[in-house]
């Protein structure tokens, strides 16, 4: 089997998950389309990234990343780092010749965004925006049964994501800094919602919406709210926040059709609620817990109903990048490319901008 | 015990559940604040307000309104025709000094409603607007909850209201027609949303959004979607739709607050989600049965557990409006007066001209 | 519409839920079979029961039942008493030829029981043990589905009525007193399960288990607890307990067959669980509302979705009987009979002879 | 850190989840207790086992166990075989010094799991009987709910494991032989129950109840049925099977005490309902996500709500092992030890022996 050297930046948490779903490919894919080899890994702090080194089994630490992209063994580089490193190393990667996956948001706002997936395509390497849930089997699930048509045409869609961890004024981390951000719960949380209603229901035309800080002196938003139109006529609502209390990773999300429905939630990401308007007397949502033989990505895993976890999306994801890279295949539509990184990106600049100005926006969407 | 003599317009659904709701009273809320006396009831087809009449043990019946509104037994007025009916009748009744209550929507739009305010309130007696959702145990415990500051300073209120007969181009009753209804699910569903927001949270100061119809030629909304904002500086959404398959009576909403969130769904009226940031390593949401003893309502019902259904909602509404009558008490704050019946009229209109003009629209109430 | 006197023993728990429905039933259920007039109610206590009467509409109250059984206006009794009160009034009442009602369990054991079926059937009147949880709709939509063979072969059945109210020393009630009630949560919500696992999978052929009393100086048992095989045979268990901490009105049971199962949870009477075998990918348990136009009983009531409540069962279970004695129909299979009351008890007694003597108890059942 | 040499049996289910714990504990678990050197594995089929040394990167692969006991570098060896495997294997290795783990059921009755237990314990070494879900983070809160006193006094017990494969005549595996196996449902499943009863109620005192196959020709059951006592007086049911369609991995349990009560699916792994009588106006059952810091074994995973999967309960169990061989600690009471392995056993048989007897089985355990 062969062989892709493998070079990350950050150790947190996207560090920790994307390791592990590198190591974890290995041999629970099996034949995995590419052996990851874990060359090196980059981070600011020398004493931590060299421990995550030992940890994961990198060869080296470095506290360059400059020095992952100098590096010959390396043809994937993966960006699990804070917003404001997502663009200069993810574009210096690429024109190194490297594969690329980025962590989302891409950029921190549309225009760094755009600026990220120009730059990266243009050097011909497969590149993959992090949007880890369209991996969750349910998600790929809820994509085959529309493709199918089995909802027949879409009328609705309303996502929400909530947590509840911003309520509280001494946290101090990268994610509330505008720099290091560009956002906050926006690009954190409603950038996922954004991703899942394009993969699923398509393109969106026109956003009526805002962003909310709650708590004075945070530098960026703590929550968005907007009403939303699809190109295809669809309409819905799209939600994000840091303060729902009780809520801790309850990324839900609904899709009515003319057809049948869909239902799903983050915190049971086992499940997807299906429900078909098939005349059926004992009609209803099932709650399909999302593991047989033939369901998405179900092969690499356990018998029926002994349920994977939300680190097992990464696996799922990067596996799919490395057969893209094996086979010279596409990342899309499945995987997020950076042009979708983009697009997300566009909409939720666009819902800031509704708040501002106080008017819906229409989408345009800039080409390469 | 004292009597009332109650005039009834309408003999279809809300005239069922209206007169189930009066007879009830009579016997499961015990001592009654009055009894009901079913005196007459109206309608426009002779034959079937004759054979309601029969079924329902009124008096008499007539397809004149202005038989009830003339007639000195009655004291009690309650308007369950279609909304375009609502104005006249129900300013003719309260005119001639009979209490009212009248089926939401109170008008079919604000200017509507403000005139049957107006002229009602002007006459000095009580005036209810049948949003019944208040009277659900479950709601009124989350008001109690939210009023004794368990949930602390709100953040969040999302509410949709789902259902799913709309999707029928063949269908054909007054509630498709735009001078019968005035609107479609905004006015039939969104008004029940705007209203338990305003019960819950306060006063809306801005809504962002638009109404959909799907089906061409359909003359109302199928569909409304807003981002809000309310007075309190708290965010959410407000939905309703017709065209959500499976969701039969699904009127879900969430509030979250700085110290607890709470959650429900109208097809499990007897349940509230509770959750509390108490510091429990045992966190997560409750699952309330709302039928204890020391519930909302329950002193009228049965054993805990034995759950009462979504038609015994109006026994606790009509005991309501009885109680006052008897006592000369507020409608006001746990019943919808005829205020508050305009007012989720004015947020209605509002998230209409919001996708009229595409523009953001602050509330402004008219007071008298 | 032709009348039917109604003479009701017992104005508390049962008094309440049937005298509810025999009001309900004039007017819900329309045309109805007969129009229950309520002629007389008895009670022990002066004051109760007259204000009962007052309360429900009855044209009069008594301390003495007999003078119900005497009165030629009453054609059904409907016995609503202790269980200690089973036998006498409502043997007398059917000699007296009144169709009679009767709570469950029919005797206060199986001798009692059989007793009371054989003294009446004798009379030819009609007689329903008031299993009320057959009239449950997503029951009775479970029984047509087994029916139609939609389940196939029946494998298991599990059943347990779980409340929770027993654990307090303090409590003094009937329900406490062996010759009162005869026993304790097994005669009280055991025998439910017995009827209701009867109901959907057959005749119980043999029961393994006992009872028990968990506090010191109870008369009657606590708990019981079985495993049990039918004729036909399925195994399962049966259980019933006042001690489960939580569970209100917890009656769960569920039924799995070599096509499908169906599950049920009465503190969610208005869900019914539905898995078929039937090949789709998009396999799982239905959260089926039962309350659609072709749901059993719904003709009765509201729109798709707005749920009714537990009282509301006994509107079906007596509207059942007075059809049955409208038309000279019968009362099994979908109501239970004092036939059913008695193999209740038969099964009951064997688990607690069962737990005395160690062994498994094969059942037998006497005939006439 | 120090490393310890693994040596595995079994390359096929249990031979996955537990390499893929193995590795997975090197990194997530940070540090860890000690560092898994894959070293050997073995089976019986040449090419299979050889595979899996590759996929999972174990040094060597070899068709005959004994090579692994014989090999100086293993000091750990785990025993995921065929039941039929289980007593020689481990024992050989403990008496060769090293330290096991065995798959449960331990043996396939009571006498060989006695007999595998007591050679084993002579030699000294570490032993651990897989009894993985005591390593569900639910499962442990549960136990240290229980272990506070949270719960009171433990009333009942019922569990049920139901999976829905077995209704196939033409399915091969040596699950369906007697031989290789010992039982069907009762050592695959039942022993689970057995053994998590055991482990949150304490010991069981009796047991009435059978065994039943339900395919003619199937050489070992395909359910179990029992009602039990425990010794502290606890009563309620165990259950297992492999014929209750739908249900693909539902390892459902139930604790009721007299202050509190708690339940469980597995198909919903990271959730425990937790119920407690603190008189609290809103009561009912919690959804706790198992999955905040101060949750059992959250310090190796994710932040709160990013759920783990079935697999991870190996990671538990095995770090728990490494942790007892490192520090030379109790494997006991968190983890199964080989006794706890030979007491299900015996209660196992106990059911069965009750099946065939038509009597209750008091249960007497064997010591050293």
């Amino acid at each position: 089997m062969d062989e892709i050297g493998v070079g990350m930046l950050g150790y947190a948490f996207m560090g920790k998950a994307h390791s592990n779903a590198f190591k974890k490919i290995a041999y629970m894919t099996w034949p995995p389309p590419l052996v990851p080899r874990l060359v090196g890994i980059s981070g600011r702090n020398t004493e931590a990234v060299g421990e995550a080194a030992t940890r994961y089994g990198y060869e080296y630490a470095t506290t360059d990343w400059r020095e992952l992209v100098a590096d010959d063994r390396i043809g994937l580089f993966d960006n699990g780092g804070p917003n404001s490193l997502h663009a200069e190393p993810t574009i210096a990667a690429a024109e190194a010749g490297k594969h690329v996956v980025c962590e989302k948001p891409l950029g921190r706002d549309a225009g760094e965004s755009y600026e990220i997936w120009r730059r990266v395509e243009a050097t011909g390497v497969k590149h993959l925006c992090a949007f880890n849930y369209r991996f969750v089997p349910a998600s790929r699930l809820a994509r085959e049964l529309i493709e199918a048509g089995e909802l027949g045409e879409i009328r609705h869609f309303r996502g929400r994501y909530l947590q509840d961890w911003g309520d509280d004024p001494s946290l101090d981390t990268w994610r509330f800094s505008a720099d290091d951000a560009g956002s906050g719960a926006l690009g954190d949380l409603g950038a996922h919602v954004v991703d899942l209603a394009r993969f699923l229901v398509g393109e969106i035309a026109s956003v009526s919406g805002f962003a909310k800080t709650f708590l004075a002196g945070r530098a960026v938003d703590d929550a968005v709210e907007a009403a939303v139109e699809f190109e295809s006529g669809a309409v819905g609502t799209i939600e994000a926040t840091r303060f729902a209390l009780g809520r801790r990773n309850a990324f839900q999300w609904e899709v009515n059709g003319s057809k049948g429905s869909l239902a799903f939630d983050m915190e049971r990401l086992n499940e997807l609620q299906v429900f078909r308007a098939d005349g059926d007397r004992a009609r209803g949502f099932k709650t399909v817990l999302v593991s047989e033989a033939d369901h998405p990505f179900w092969e690499h895993w356990w018998p029926p109903g002994h349920i994977i976890g939300w680190g097992d999306t990464f696996v799922h994801e990067l596996h799919h990048m490395l057969r893209a890279i094996a086979t010279d295949g596409d990342v899309a539509p499945y995987g997020a490319t950076f042009e979708d990184g983009y697009r997300a990106a566009e909409i939720c600049d666009a819902i800031v901008r509704s708040g501002e100005s106080g008017s819906r926006v229409a989408l345009s969407y800039r080409t390469l």
